[in-house]
């Protein structure tokens, strides 16, 4: 066991940070200036993610990359640090090209897309050139269970046909966004097994019938990537767009979660503790009662509690992404349940107390905390709601516990008489 | 002791409650349109405060009302409850003249105002012809402790000149908005006393050098009357727009406080108990692994919780508005206090668990609960944060136990040898 | 809506905290000296069960007292303060006849006893000369649902036999428990109606086959009066020791709950009451770091949180007394789970933070406060544990939201394309 | 970065596991039994520390250990999971002469002990032939701040003088038990400095004046090791007992802290493991309402969120210890400090989930669980209370915090107009 990342890993955080201070951090209000205008940020972004992409900054996220395939290789370990930077920034993933959903979308495409998918999808995306967004949550139904999903894949002729209508579909609104990969039911039939039954299509943006109908704001937010309302109404694309085999889409949806999973949780590490530092510092400077707040035990308490807190959940996600490099996604299913969880959960608790060392400017669009918060309770939904993952965890737990029957009577003390 | 209201009082409650169900629920979605796009919604207010005019549904909140004032007698016992119907629709006060920040502004100069002075600006509010805000909060300074507050009120001849910076300031973005009621300080000398050293003036909001700088949103969310930041450089008014005497307006402020916490706790209750009966109505419909939410366990113990902390929040702000009925805002100073801490953190913990029962649809602006769940963070510093409430509450428990001295000696049990 | 109580339940209080405080304070430290040796202190109880019986303080909270029967009347509001006084000291309701559970008994005695029940059992617990036990929790049956029960009383010819294991049986130890009132199942038919196939019967303490096998400590405390375990081997009473109806036994055992349940959660919040002076007071004489705990801002936060979740929790407990009053335990089913779980759970909140306040004395006997710490622990389970009164109260809320179905759609604001 | 145990580690719990399953368990009933009758276990012990001995199980907590010495080596990180294992039954860790205090004071005499002492005192408590205990913690004063500690260690002739009052004396009950070493003020003068005041003294257990007053019970338990009270009136050791050198007792016991805190933690995370087991297969036999607890979505999210937490806290510990490993104590203090709070924290949090899946059984001995629950609430305090250990890790932050002045700023957002 040893808890230190390895000099080459140390290094790559290093380069990060000090890409992150000299080029990201001096744009960030400009950024914020264009996205709140209406206007995607490309002109901030474009010439950033170049730079990263010379500083060997650039898909650092595909544990699987291939020679042919433009980026620098990291476990998921070794990543997992990077993420929790790029986490500080609401946009700094984009520059590296480690943004989701078209980090998971990457992943999908290089584990199953055909030679011909490949070059048209995969490669623009690998070089930055288009985005894409993953179409699987819909409004109608509870996303909690997955198998519930409705929009329909039908075949016809050479064709699929896709009706239905998805939400808080992500990168659906970026000025870039070329294609979505699109989760349905393509048998329809009542006996189908509902593992079984869901596909996989790659539909371009502009296919006649598909409609971004909002962008639908998160608490009151509207990103400028967008988390969009979809409508597909009689869409159709070859049948040659279907990914990987017909009826596995629920297991490619599945397959897609893990290292999207520890990415998100690094970078609502990274969040909580950009939080913790503008709490501290804040606590420093602002008095009342006369005295500075940082000299409050309550606002004490705060800091400390946020202490131990984020380190505890920041080595529950390295250790499912260490997990996850050793024995793969499936093997770190619970794990990866376990720290989507934790990790949503912490983010609005330390940005509750972030918040209010700040007052009531912690309301405001002055600092990063009111994002924060906020999509620290968004992050509650996405991949699944905390029951979901309390479930899969308690089952976990309740298995052993059918395996091992009998194991904890002898540490039963019921006098003689009773037992 | 008695838990009923009087039969006139639920009479009340019971025309305000079909007002609301017959006139301003059906206009709801208008409403909601219209300042979406901008526009404050006065083709849809300004009908209805007609109507509301004629029920007799008319600056209720005003207890010491007198004959030559327009609308109806309420203690606060009687008033409460009716402010918890108003809470559930947030624009709902408005039509009723019974909206903060106009009904502390009223009371204030029902009060403290001139003849003249109540001639120009109390009657016309009182008739709801013009709105008004009241600028007291600062960015610079922490706004837990008033008397910190640095605006300056100088006298120059016949004139007070105002300089300063004010922020969130409710209803400076109202069409309507016809003055503003300014606490500063106008004795800036070091050996003045704290609470001796600031007054409030009333200034037009036309007077040049008066500039709303924007309009705050607050948690991502733009109100279409405004929680606004405002700049005063060298704005002269003349010296009869004086509230009160000079060097009073500390005190002015505190009066200013009883019963419009009262109001914001109940509409809080409101908007609590219809997140509960959302919760509710959505766990009948939704459908998860094969149940109704409503049958899960974890759901029916958020509803339990809820329905307890509601219950238990509502008779204290009633006791305190009892309290305050009987003897005045400032014998119920503490018990204002708890209803303010009590009442504010109760509205995120029942949103949060409504909006959790929503899943990603309670993110969105389809329901009421992401408004609800980020103004009920942002209730935790209006009125002073949390900290303050608690640091009044256990100041008054520890004089208490100062006076009782000795009192729990009896109860201890330290063996002889030891006491 | 009044929440002052009258004169006259004012003059009780009062009279019963100046007798606390000159008869039953003083003798505090001789009757915790007794119990810890193993004896019952009767020796300190019975004198002052005489001083209590003529200065009125008797049989209290008997709301249906006859003329024949000894004691003062008060009704369940009024009671209720005075029960908060009696719970400050463990011992302190014996001395008025206001012990748990023989105010049960009593009232159930007092409703369904046959003259004969009422000359040989009620007379003799109202004047104070036995004490009896309510035998009706099991262990090894949930006791959250109390269909569940297994004990059988069997009719043969003019006897009912009893066989069964009961525990926490309350009182069992104490020398002068005369008799058991016992639930179990009298109908053992599997299509016997699981409400209505138990009986209570009274069976003395001496009959052959009873046995208290252990006094069960509670979280390592042994109370001198009990919380037993009783074995049930063929017992034999009379037939005419059945109480009420056969087969009513169920309904019996929810008539005795309602009062039982306020005077529990009313002693309760006496004990938070009292834990609150202990934490204020040794706060104000505890230094560290060189200031007193007092000044701490967390353990002001303590202190300031105790308060209001007190008075939230007392409001609660006395409008439920007093819905009991007006309309009957049944009425105020909902009522009396709502405090029931209240109360059990601050008790052990308020409890925690006073401990934190006194450092490690906090764990010692030489404060209430360990004892009362656990036993809050312990009220969590009797009457009930949480979740069943979270489920009462679930599906209340749930009742009406059916009731009401469709009433909380005007506040839905879905776009109109997606409604 | 490696989660894993090296093969060795593994192998030794491995072994560890099955002499506790092999020896211990089926041991537990009866030593239960004779510690509940007053008799300290020792014939149940005593076989077992030979067994334990011959099967390298012995002093495994020394990381120093020498080659004179009798026992086996194992880091601190090694030793963690060891402890974990350990803490599961409450007596075991005296087999393997891993208990607390005898190992923190061979680390003491390990490290400080002259020659002589080392003869006299150091051998036999390796060897297990006695007991000792560690005199530091004073009734009279907050312990949250050691250096309010008041006996006094006074030197005349070559003698020292002691006298003081201590209590929660761990192992001064024990049959074995042959000295203290005592912490104590051996300079009374004002101006001395509060961290260099302080002297270490061995005193034996039978010299005159040293008296024990009491065992007391902690939550109403009474350990037959004893947390004792002791009076120490006039107590004279010959001036070669000091341990150390004079003054620099508070120091000493800084260094003793360390390693001791990360036993006592893994202790925790050892009966938090245990009780999550309980938990687990209690909900899968118990039924109420129709179902299996383990069916409760309320309690699957218990078993969910105790799985997570246990994990995190587990996490934190191992690095702790591995970072002492690397850096040693004092370089670990912060993460003491975390692991410390965070532990205890963990243990009533778990506990008082598992006692509320067992009902009213869990407040019984029938069971670990109120043991673990009570002892849990102690462990709050032992080694510091939470507020003293959060109060470190805050300072820590802000010291950060106030290094890096200006760090935050890039992240503000505010109007250039503002800023």
């Amino acid at each position: 066991m040893d808890f230190e990342f390895s000099p080459d890993a140390l290094a790559m955080q290093d380069t990060l940070k000090k890409f992150t201070e000299r080029h990201i951090l001096p744009a960030n209000r400009e950024w914020h200036r264009l996205a709140e205008s209406g206007t995607y940020p490309l002109d901030v972004i474009e010439p950033l993610k170049k730079l990263a992409k010379e500083a060997g900054l650039w898909n650092l996220f595909l544990p699987g990359l291939r020679d042919d395939e433009p980026g620098t290789r990291m476990s998921n370990l070794d990543y997992a640090p990077m993420a929790e930077i790029m986490g500080r920034i609401p946009w700094a993933s984009e520059i590296f090209n480690c943004n989701a959903p078209d980090t998971g979308n990457m992943e999908l495409l290089h584990m199953f897309a055909t030679p011909e998918q490949e070059e048209r999808w995969l490669k623009p995306i690998l070089n930055g050139d288009i985005r894409s967004c993953f179409a699987m949550t819909e409004p109608d139904v509870a996303s909690s269970d997955a198998t519930n999903i409705r929009t329909t894949i039908r075949r016809e002729g050479d064709q699929y046909v896709i009706n239905g209508r998805k939400w808080f579909i992500t990168n659906a609104a970026h000025p870039k966004c070329a294609f979505a990969i699109v989760l349905g039911v393509s048998d329809e039939r009542d006996e189908a097994d509902k593992h079984n039954r869901h596909s996989m299509v790659i539909v371009p943006m502009d296919t006649p019938g598909l409609r971004v109908v909002r962008n639908v704001p998160i608490m009151h937010h509207t990103s400028p990537e967008g988390h969009c309302e979809l409508v597909f109404r009689d869409v159709r694309v070859p049948a040659s767009n279907l990914l990987g085999e017909e009826g596995k889409g629920f297991a490619l949806a599945q397959a897609r979660l893990g290292p999207g999973r520890v990415h998100h949780c690094m970078r609502t590490i990274g969040q909580c503790e950009l939080a913790l530092e503008l709490m501290c510092e804040r606590a420093l400077e602002r008095r009342t009662f006369g005295k500075y707040l940082s000299e409050f035990s309550n606002v004490q308490d705060w800091i400390g509690y946020s202490r131990v807190e984020i380190d505890q959940a920041r080595l529950l996600v390295l250790r499912a992404a260490w997990l996850m490099d050793r024995q793969g996604s499936q093997a770190a299913r619970i794990d990866v349940s376990a720290i989507k969880l934790v990790a949503a959960q912490l983010q609005t608790r330390v940005l509750d107390r972030a918040i209010q060392v700040f007052g009531a400017m912690g309301l405001t669009p002055d600092t990063p905390l009111s994002y924060l918060w906020t999509w620290g309770r968004a992050m509650r939904f996405f991949d699944g709601p905390d029951e979901v993952h309390l479930r899969v965890l308690a089952r976990n737990e309740l298995g052993k516990a059918k395996a091992n029957r009998g194991s904890t009577l002898p540490y039963y003390l019921v006098p003689e008489e009773n037992a």
